[in-house]
């Protein structure tokens, strides 16, 4: 029976630095997909235009292709009068009848909307007057020939997708899906549907780290539960190692007796484990490793310091896998936080809240714990913050920004 | 060729009233599906703990349970010793050594961290006091039996999937994926991989609409495209009311001749086009209607409007479908507009905006643009905010709500 401590914590962005200077992460290779199963997936290329966008001068509101210069001086109380032609191209003192999207006849140019006309016979009245250019979308306006659309490393959006569609390319080359493999162990633990003995508990953290991965576009490969046992823990690793680019464990990583998947991880070669003990709170144990020349994150047993491990070690190296262009951060506010918060100093704090927006301001209401194995802690939480190391806490009223994992609720409608 | 304007425009907030009142949204029916494949889905029963959680006094941390009033006094420079006992009961001054999640043996009161202590052959030197209960996740404390841990109308986050679990529940009553046709409609219009004449475009709504749709879960049908023909449209429109359980339209609607779908819609029968035209920009051709019981949302053809249309009306009605307990709605941030922005009075104005951080604070850079055509403002863009009805603009540095539809790239670090 082992019973160190962690020497030495390692910081958290040390800790990263570390990992990622070891392991060299390897951009996944590029597959080709139709556009319409491009959501979420994160662009593998620039999308160079090969046409101006629109590739003509076309009108951008429903009304009457004009020369502006006919309707300088004109208003509600001394109109001007424009005579309707349907041809190609439009002389003096006449108008074009144009609907949204159409190409701006010879001649024009400007529209003039039709809600600011009045049709009598073949002619309109107008009431005010239109600069040139007014209301026309420019051959080129949206994208210019040659320009780069969107660019490798964007994560695809709707939008994304629409502007592509709009340059006519219906198929992307996108990053491959990354296969993470997913392995819990601990004696104490059950699968879902088994009956749980007296000292047992339900297994959650493959479900929720799978979730966590699905929610990043990332397809899990699960590897079951292990038991306290190294060469059953090994030989799942090994599995994995096969199946999938990268590896979460959870469970069997402490200061004590059940630092067992670090000992496994081990076995497989050098570099094995780097960073093990991290200054956090909650997620201490946590361990990094690079074993075959893949990444394997050791997480905590307890589900919600595997979620905050999976947050500040998974997601960035995800993102770098992915080849985004960007490391995608959660959504975050300025939040006033509404009691003390007690911090150690030397770590990094993950502090759960709950923010809601009152009176056009946001506070953060932190959620009371004993410890990180409390799961409705995560769900009565839409959010969290970090006290950073040099911190023993945080005053009521401060400021800190509240990164979130769910939906605010707005308990007012402001502009 | 009919060439009236909208006589009267309708309010949003009216709009969606009337529409909703008309309507009498019905719930989805719901399905029972295997946690695993729950997230993103909205639960549609009270998930009731039948038991408590956890089910027993547990440490919540590595260390040794011990009676608290054994450990007050000690200090760095007054440790205190007890003795280790492998019993599953402890006495006074013993100790029995406890991972976490290990249940707490009788007679324990609190739990004393492994680095705060130090073992000497049989005994454990401690450095300091911890109080009753310290430590210890008590029984029932996540959920206590009876509860409902997590309610009907919840969005399933992986959070909300791990605590599902947590209390030993495979599976979980979610409504169905509402299934919501989609018809794009305009002789202007070529589909992708086909070849636009000089005055045509590719369609690209469909494409937007259907991402927009899956991001809410909620599964799209492709109705395909439509000829400015009543006939072609009625026909698609009916298909859809078939197969879906609301319908979104792209074009065909305007305050001019291209009025077509509207006219097919109220061709099916009462109450048909209940709004039409209102005091929003863009979007200020939409139409709501009720056909067959069903809802029907008829979206201008211009791809941001139908974007916007699809924010502020299919949205709402896509939550009330799910039974969501709360509307859902973008993150939000209070952000400084670096630029003035004119808005059109009595109208809502919904201005795209590249929100970003700078020093800690949170800017919104108005994108400029000629109209709602140009798709590239809202890949610019990352967020919106709304100019309400009241105001003809707003002054450089005034404070606006923005609404985040990507990511806010982080220009600094702060807590």
């Amino acid at each position: 029976m082992r019973l160190k401590g962690f020497q030495k914590l390692t910081s958290v962005d040390e800790a990263l630095q570390v990992f990622f200077n070891t392991l060299h992460v390897k951009r996944l290779k590029s597959v080709t997909v139709p556009l319409h199963s491009a959501l979420n997936h994160v662009l593998a290329e620039d999308i160079i235009a090969l046409e101006n966008l629109p590739r003509f001068d076309r009108s951008a509101v429903d009304g009457y292709a004009v020369k502006a210069e006919d309707t300088f001086g004109a208003s509600q109380f001394k109109p001007k009068t424009l005579r309707i032609t349907d041809k190609d191209e439009i002389s003096s003192t006449q108008a074009k009848q144009v609907w949204t999207g159409n190409p701006i006849p010879k001649g024009a140019n400007a529209v003039i909307m039709l809600e600011n006309t009045k049709r009598i016979n073949g002619e309109i009245e107008i009431w005010v007057s239109v600069t040139p250019s007014e209301n026309i979308s420019k051959k080129g306006e949206d994208v210019r020939k040659g320009e780069a659309a969107v660019k490798a490393g964007t994560r695809l959006r709707p939008q994304h997708l629409g502007l592509i569609a709009a340059l006519g390319k219906g198929e992307v080359k996108v990053s491959e899906k990354p296969k993470v493999a997913i392995l819990a162990t601990g004696n104490e633990l059950v699968e879902l549907g088994g009956k749980p003995q007296e000292d047992q508990v339900f297994e959650v953290n493959r479900l929720i780290l799978s979730a966590l991965c699905r929610e990043l576009n990332v397809e899990p490969i699960d590897l079951g539960v292990a038991k306290d046992d190294v060469d059953e823990i090994l030989g799942k690793i090994k599995i994995g190692l096969e199946k999938a680019d990268a590896i979460l464990t959870t469970g069997g990583t402490s200061v004590g007796v059940s630092d067992l998947v670090p000992e496994a991880v081990n076995k497989i070669g050098k570099p094995g484990v780097i960073v093990h003990g991290i200054a956090m709170r909650p997620a201490m144990p946590t361990a990094l490793a690079v074993a075959d020349g893949k990444p394997i994150i050791i997480l905590s047993g307890n589900p919600v310091a595997a979620m905050i491990g999976f947050e500040v070690f998974a997601k960035p190296l995800i993102c770098r896998m992915l080849g985004l262009k960007h490391a995608e951060s959660r959504p975050m506010v300025k939040a006033k936080i509404t009691k003390r918060v007690i911090a150690v100093l030397g770590r990094k704090t993950f502090v759960r809240v709950h923010v809601f927006q009152r009176d056009g301001e946001f506070f953060a209401d932190p959620i009371s714990t004993r410890g990180s194995s409390i799961i409705s802690t995560m769900t009565k939480a839409n959010g969290y913050f970090v006290v950073p190391e040099n911190r023993e806490g945080l005053e009521e009223g401060e400021f800190v920004s509240a990164y979130l994992f769910d939906n605010v609720e707005m308990v007012d409608e402001n502009v």
